[in-house]
């Protein structure tokens, strides 16, 4: 079973302070990587983490706000020096393909390998043998896009004992029924996959939801997911604040992973304003429990489901 | 007497590392400052040193390489967030107005303030009442430009029992006389400024020379410098790198230091290569005594020469 976790790497808002640094979030799925957003100094922080970006697939930005995006440029300079040579899925919005061609053009970015672009906030934006990317749109100032990481879902366990029980042999049959084709014995007795799998498991889910007011298609979107990483810019006490500038409190946020039912709810994007984790917590706990405020470099692994 | 004062943020090269930054240099003159490249994290490491941005006066990049450049936007866009709103100069090479629009388009930036922009590498390129900043082409792969930042030649100072034995009376006449004015004593004599000053003091001079060959017109342009910071990304051992790769080694650097009689060299924009300062300074210091290697946030203050 492939390991899977989420390393965020920076849980700021719009200045990167010492503590907080602009965002980014890496997902690690065996040896396979997805970046989420790349503020500057995303490059150092992902090299500081021990991450190594050779099987980064994709790189998936929310939002064209400089802190979600300004260290993209030097990622992407950085992992052609280091010898990245293999194509990368790069999601985000309208106007990416613009802004590379500048960087192209003035000589600050000559990608040294294959970006494979897509402008879109809404869908399926990304899709591998084992796992998919999707989009949402959220509520922010300008066209924004949450993502939503989903293994594909796992065959049930095989139940050896019944195997044999059914008169299968140890073999190329076991295979085929773990792959979910039927067999024919000897006997001419057919055995249909159903028969020895358990029931189908359902793919991990992380989601990663910035920058946004409360949105309800976003309950839709993260519905059961095992992580939900949302924003939390705010206590509710700057709920105005908040909504004035495109943000989400805390206390909306635990609202929104309730009410979605995921198993884990992370908060991040936390402005300077609150230092005290104990008080976002002390926010979010009465209203959804499983919670923990990120910090910078914190690790968050999703065990697949019993 | 203004403090004048350098501090060399970032002192690597296209990668930046966690003991190397990329290139940025923070001139402070009195209150007033100017930036000399801006590579991703300037912002953090001006916030770590105390630097105050509020009086900014210019921020003057060489070249168009992301490790000299990808910090800006979001450099910009704190000073705003800030609160800075006076006009800055921003000096670079063609280009700098495309690449603006084009993050003002995205929203990736939208300066607070307004930006005065020069797209020239040559010549004069910013002055202010008691200071300017020059330019000189380089010769690297890309256009590049070094930067002198010049304090005006000072007044010589004012000899009082000079002028008193002459029969200025205290007053306004020695302030006229120190702005270097002629004054007409009640007796119709007339005194001149040369008889009560000592000689003019020069101003002084630091240069930010990066990336480059070595060039003979660096030697001209730096000639008499308090302080020249000069690339030096490789040991001599690797002269034809240096040179392919557009860059000037250790001895070349010391090279140009001794011919140019500059007062001081620090040496900067390390390849993490060389990880032993001793090596770069064993091979500098045979042809230029006063030789440094930068370290990030290191400082280098210059005085007014007695």
């Amino acid at each position: 079973m492939r390991e899977c976790k989420l390393v965020i790497l920076g849980t700021g808002t719009a200045r990167p302070t010492p503590r907080r640094g602009c965002s980014a979030a890496w997902l690690q799925f065996g040896g396979d990587a997805v970046l989420f957003d790349c503020g500057e100094g995303t490059q150092l922080k992902v090299l500081e983490a021990g991450l190594r970006t050779s099987k980064l697939q994709a790189i998936c930005v929310t939002h064209f706000h400089g802190d979600h995006v300004n260290g993209l440029p030097g990622f992407i300079g950085t992992m052609g020096l280091n010898g990245h040579r293999s194509p990368v899925r790069l999601v985000g919005p309208r106007g990416l393909r613009k802004w590379l061609a500048v960087l192209r053009e003035l000589s600050i970015l000559r990608p040294a390998f294959r970006l494979d672009i897509a402008e879109e906030n809404d869908g399926l934006v990304a899709q591998w043998d084992d796992f998919s990317i999707e989009a949402c749109p959220l509520d922010h100032r300008v066209p924004t896009g949450g993502y939503l990481f989903r293994e594909h879902d796992l065959p049930g366990r095989f139940d050896v004992e019944r195997a044999r029980a059914l008169g299968v042999p140890a073999g190329p049959d076991f295979g085929r029924l773990q792959r979910g084709e039927s067999v024919t014995l000897p006997s001419g007795q057919v055995v249909a996959p159903e028969q020895v799998l358990g029931p189908t498991r359902r793919g991990r889910r992380i989601a990663w939801i910035t920058d946004t007011r409360p949105s309800d298609r976003v309950i839709e979107f993260v519905r059961g997911a095992d992580l939900l990483v949302h924003e939390a810019t705010y206590l509710h006490a700057l709920v105005d604040s908040a909504y004035e500038r495109g943000h989400t409190t805390v206390q909306q946020a635990a609202e929104i992973a309730a009410a979605a039912e995921v198993k884990q709810l992370v908060l991040t994007h936390i402005s300077p304003k609150h230092t005290r984790n104990r008080e976002l917590l002390d926010e979010a706990r009465p209203i959804f429990e499983a919670v923990r405020v990120a910090e910078d470099g914190a690790e968050f692994s999703v065990e697949v489901p019993a």
